[in-house]
C-alpha cells in the first residue's frame, strides 16, 4: 500500500470539493495537500476533469526537487508555484488555486479585494492583495515558479493565516490553509467575498472600508487568542 | 424527554430551510424561535455547517440572563442580538440572520433598500432601513447586544411586523417573523427584493419609489385588516 | 367527474412548469388558461406556493362575472386581471404572471425592453412595452382589474400573439399564448431576454435595437406565414 | 443499420453535452459535427428542445448540397451556416451554436471579447471577434449561407482552431473543435469568459488587456508544439 495513502485522500477530497462548491469549472484549478515533515505534497494530475478524479490519480511531488515521487500522471503545470509557496509560507499544509469568476475578476482588473463588511472580516485580516506582474523575464523562465514568487512578496513578514489568499494580476486566486478542507472553505469564502465586493463597489464606487475596530472585533472573535466563536476544540 | 422539543424542532427546520433556500453559506447566519411565556429561545449552536444540524444541536438559552439551560453546545455568537431582539420587539416569535449576498451588499453600501416595487410592497411596508454605525466603544464592548440595539434603534414605534427585516450596516439583515418558517420566508423575500433593487438601481441610479397608494394596495391586500390575498385561515 | 377536468390539467401543469423553470418563486404568479367557447377560466388559487398543488386545487372562475364555478379555494387575487385580458385579447388561451427577476427590473425602472438582438426578435415582434402608471382613483377602485386595462392599452390594435407580453409599470409581466405551455414558455423567453437585455445595456447604454431587416427575418422565419422554423405540425 | 451511426451518436452527445452545461435554454442553439471525407454533416433538427433528443433524431446532411441524406425531421434552420464553416474552415469537425448569455451580450453590443486574462488565453489565442453587421441584400437572402461568410471573413488566414470562436452581430457565438465534446468545451469556455469580461469591464471600463508574453505563454503550453499541460495522449 502506499505510503502516501492519507495525504493523497485529503488532496482528493480537496479537489473534489473545490467542484462540489462549484469553483472548479472544466479542467481549471488544482489543490494541493503537503506533508512537510517527509518534504512532499500530492496534487491534482494537469488538465484533468474534476469528475473521475480518484486517490490513485493524485501525484506525489518531491517539494525541494520537483521530481514525481509516487503516480503515473503528470502533475499540475502549478506545481512549482505550489512547492515555491510551502517553501516561502511557514506553517501551512494545504494550497488551492481556482479561476473562481469574482475573485479573477478583481485579479483581472488588478485590483484588491477592499475589506468592506463583516463577511470578508471573518475570514480575511484585511484586504485581499493583487501581486505585481510578472516580468517578461519571469514570464520567459521559471514560469510557475516565480508566479510563487511573487505571491510570496504580498505574505513577506506577515503570519500566513491572517490573509489566507492572494490573486494572481490578470490570473487568479491561490488560497491555503492548515489542511485541504481549510483551504478550500477559504477559497469558497473568498469567492463569497469577492461577489459582494463587486457588487458593492458597482453600487458604491467609494464604499469605505470596515472600520479598524469592527474588522479586529470579527477577525479575532473567530481566529484570535480569545476566540469565542465556533465550539471548542 | 426535552420539555423544549417542539421549540427546537422549529429552530432546526428554521435553520436547515436557510440552507435549502441558498441563504446560509457555509457556517453564516442563524435562526432562532422564542417561547416568550418561559422566557427561552432555541438557537443554532456556534460555528456549525448547516449540513448534519439535528434537533438535538439547538441550544436553548434564557432570554433574560443569556445562559444555557439545555444543550451541550455553544449557542451562536450572536445570541445577544436575537436576546435583545425578543425583548425590544413585542410580538415577534423566531429571528433570522444571514448573510445573503444582495442583502449584504445594500448593508455594505450602508443604504436602505427603497421599495421600488410591488414584490417590496407585498412582504415590506416601505424601505427595509440600515442601522447606524456602532460606535467605537460599543463594537469593543458588548458587540452583539449592542447590535440588538442599534436594530431595535430602527423599530423604534412602529409595529415590528410591518416591516419586519433590518439591515446592520458593513454586516448584513436581521429578519423576524411570527414563527420559524415566516422568518425564513421573509428573509429569502428581502434577498429577492435586494437583488432586484441593486439591479434597478444600476441600470436606473434615479428610480423613484413605490407611489403611496401602490404601496398600501398591496401591502394591505396581503396584511392589513381586510386582506384578501391568500386563503382564509 | 368534473367538467373542467383538462382544463384544471393544463392550468396546473402551467403553474407547476413556472416553478421548473425558476419563474415563481415563494408564492409569487400564476398562471390560468382558458375555454373561452364556455367562457372559464382556470387558475391557480391564491397565496400558494407552487410545492403541492394538485390540479384538484385550481378554481374554475366565469370571465364575464368572476365567480368562482368550481373549488374549494379562493381564486389569485389576480384573477380579475386575467378575466379583463380573456376579454380584451382576441385569440389567446392562457395567460401567465410571474415576478422573474430581470422581467420585474425593466418594469421597476419603468422602461420597455428593446428588441437588441435576435434572441429577443426570435419571441417578440419588437420592444416588449410598458404600461403607464395606475392612477390613484384605479388603484383604489377595482386595482387587479385595472391593470388588466393598462395593459390591454399596449395591446390595441396589434394581433396579441406579435409581442405576447407586456410589462406591468412597478409590478411585473404578464405574458400569454395559445395553451399553457406556450405562455410559460414565452414568459421564460421573456425573462431570457430581459437578463441579455439589461446586462448589454449595463456594459452599453446606447445600445441600437435590431435593424427591421433582422427582426424580420427572424420573428417570421418562426412565426410568418413562410415560417421555416421547427418542424412541420 | 445506419452508415451514420457513430457520426449521430456524437451530435447527439454533444447536443445533450450543450444542455447539460446550461448552454441550450430552450430550443436555443444546436451542435453538428461533420465526417468531412464523406462530405456530410450530423446536426440536431430544428426547433426541439434538449429533454427528449436521441440519435435517432440527428439529421444527416450533404455539406456541399445541403440535401438530407437520412432522417425524419427537418434540420437546423443553421444548418447552412454549418455547411458554409465547414468548407470555409479546414481542418474542424464540430460545429456548436449556443445563445448563452454572456456571449450574446457582446455580440449584442457588437463588441469582440477582449483577452484579459489567462482564463481567456488558456483557450483562446487572442481578442474572440464579431463580425460585421450583414447587409440588408444579405439578410433579405440566403440569411443563414451568409451568416456563415460573415463568420469566415474574421478567420481569413488564421488557423480555425487558434480562435475556434466568432460571434455573429446582434445573434450569439458561433464555436468549433476537433470532436464534439471540444467544441461543446470551447463553448463553454467561451461564456466563462465573456462572463468575467463582461464583470471586469463594468468594473473597470478601461481594463487592459493581457501582455503578449503571458498570452503566448498561457496559450503555447496548452496548445504550442511544445505543450506540457495536461497529460501525454
Amino acid at each position: 500500500m502506499s505510503a502516501y495513502r492519507l495525504l493523497k485522500e485529503e488532496c482528493c477530497e480537496a479537489n473534489l470539493a473545490l467542484a462540489r462548491w462549484g469553483l472548479g469549472d472544466l479542467t481549471f484549478g488544482n489543490a494541493s495537500v503537503a506533508d512537510v515533515d517527509r518534504g512532499v505534497l500530492a496534487i491534482k494530475p494537469s488538465g484533468m476533469s474534476y469528475d473521475a478524479l480518484t486517490t490513485a490519480d493524485m501525484v506525489v511531488v518531491d517539494i525541494a526537487e520537483g521530481e514525481v515521487i509516487e503516480g503515473e500522471l503528470r502533475p499540475s503545470t502549478d506545481t512549482p508555484t505550489h512547492r515555491r509557496l510551502y517553501q516561502a509560507l511557514g506553517g501551512i499544509r494545504s494550497i488551492v488555486h481556482t479561476h473562481s469568476r469574482h475573485a479573477v475578476i478583481f485579479a483581472t482588473a488588478g485590483r484588491s479585494i477592499p475589506c468592506l463588511n463583516t463577511t470578508h472580516a471573518d475570514h480575511f485580516y484585511g484586504e485581499v492583495p493583487v501581486t505585481r506582474a510578472l516580468t517578461p523575464q519571469e514570464i520567459a523562465g521559471a514560469y510557475e515558479w516565480e508566479t510563487g514568487n511573487v505571491i510570496a512578496e504580498q505574505i513577506q513578514g506577515r503570519p500566513p493565516l491572517q490573509v489566507p489568499a492572494v490573486l494572481v494580476r490578470s490570473h487568479g486566486p491561490f488560497v491555503w490553509g492548515l489542511h485541504g478542507a481549510q483551504a478550500v472553505e477559504n477559497a469558497l469564502a473568498l469567492e463569497i467575498v469577492a461577489e459582494i465586493a463587486w457588487k458593492t463597489l458597482i453600487l458604491e464606487p467609494d464604499a469605505v472600508g470596515l472600520s479598524r475596530e469592527l474588522l479586529d472585533r470579527h477577525f479575532l472573535r473567530k481566529h484570535g487568542a480569545d476566540a469565542y466563536y465556533g465550539q471548542k476544540p
